[in-house]
């Protein structure tokens, strides 16, 4: 196999030549985003939904990189270059303050941001959507800004282990006695037919699949209630289900020692994930 | 002048030759942390300390680096090899999970980590001791762990950078309506004769700087209180300042756009910034 090759700051070179600088703002202080798309069949799958989300993190960082538009097609020149094209896979872009000596401040305005992009096959998953999952609750312990997608990641990565280490797939954060999201995904419930989820806030990362399955809804005529669970109000729920742009739709068939509805993905969380196959194949 | 040389993964190699990975867990999750040490005409200052508190970070995080041990003496041939032996300067240690393809969940536990460690000259500061600072309060919106020195440190760098543009040397974070510390130092004040800051807990760093403060007080004593100051009761301080391994000790001359005491360093401080001068020079 060849080696992949990858962008970096305005190239496309084998990835053993990347050279992430000691300095670099984003290895020191996790000063960056990033964003994480599928392709199906090489097809980039809402490209410009995460562009514009990409654009609001760099904005509320203070992160300048005038080329943020041409994101897409440094990542469509990826997949060609890869033999991708007809292959379902993720696309992963971050974007750094850039290589400058360590200071608190920022460097100087005229410091160019870290930029790499990188895509791969990919198909199977931890959180396959044969099977569902199982969750446990931790203490929302990541910081106050979870809207912007920064690579601060250390809270979430360290509950997911310890999620996975208990034999869950993933960590459901509880902040202020509601569920929050999940260490890497958005979380729904569904009680009586109505599908709830954390209304957009500070506390939440606007996902792309969130976004879609919410559309899904008022397109189908479910009723949704953008309206937090309470972690006291989950054994009321029928059915529980998280979305991201890696698991797509999963459903959740316990919450720690609980077991949700049967067991099993319920009805509702069935029909969004076919609806969902039906965007994947436009 | 020579390139500065510095230690990575077991070499000693000029900083133009060190390769961070793009998958680094320190660049891709913040999964990493740092420590920052002082060293005065070549000598390490309270580095046994500095070590254990990087072991602690270490444990906290579960990252498994069996040398760390050696890191002391890494910096003192780093000092060696670079011509600082005479010279006063900041010693910088980063270790993350190591270099893994990116994944949630901790890599393989036979993954090396990245050990990065450089020395540089360094006199002056922002946070000179010759003049006291201006503060200005943030909303204290860091993770839950701030007792960990961790790289994932966005919001310390945002708030930061945000008191700079208004014209102030530190931004001081407040959590439940008290004082947890600085963004990037711990936070002293004095009332009466007394000598307060917040109590060791999940909020605050473990400064070593912070802790010679309180050792300095219990040998001359002075009286000192391990009891949050309430943001409401900045009013009636007599003293501010701030401790941290770069700035030493630095009188607080303003908080917002309230004076401190008569708007230079108060007698306490500088009482304590010359015991600190003492400890220097030995």
């Amino acid at each position: 196999m060849d080696e992949q090759l990858v962008f970096f700051n305005g190239q496309i070179l084998p990835l053993s030549q990347v050279r992430i600088s000691p300095d670099d703002r984003g290895f020191n202080f996790a000063d960056g985003v990033y964003e994480v798309l599928r392709f199906y069949k090489g097809q980039l799958f809402f490209a410009s939904q995460h562009l514009e989300r990409l654009k609001r993190s760099l904005a509320e960082l203070k992160i300048n990189y005038p080329e943020v538009n041409a994101v897409n097609n440094i990542i469509e020149n990826l997949l060609e270059v890869n033999n991708l094209q007809q292959t379902d896979g993720l696309a992963y872009i971050q974007i750094t303050r850039g290589d400058f000596p360590r200071i608190h401040q920022f460097p100087p305005a005229n410091t160019p941001p870290t930029v790499y992009i990188n895509v791969k096959e990919w198909k199977a998953f931890d959180l396959t959507k044969s099977q569902s999952i199982k969750a446990i609750t931790f203490s929302d312990m990541r910081w106050g800004r979870c809207d912007i997608k920064s690579i601060a990641l250390l809270p979430n990565i360290m509950s997911f282990q310890n999620a996975l280490e208990h034999g869950a797939g993933e960590a459901i954060f509880i902040r202020d006695g509601v569920i929050t999201e999940g260490s890497r995904t958005n979380i729904f419930g569904v009680k009586n037919g109505i599908v709830y989820t954390h209304p957009f806030s500070n506390s939440i990362l606007p996902g792309i699949t969130r976004q879609i399955v919410l559309d899904i809804c008022e397109k189908e005529n479910l009723k949704v209630l953008l309206f937090p669970i309470a972690e006291s109000a989950i054994s009321s729920f029928d059915e529980f289900f998280l979305t991201g742009t890696s698991p797509e739709i999963s459903g959740i068939c316990q919450i720690n020692a609980l077991k949700i509805g049967n067991g099993e993905t319920g009805p509702i969380t069935r029909f969004l994930q076919q609806e969902f196959e039906k965007l994947k194949a436009k």
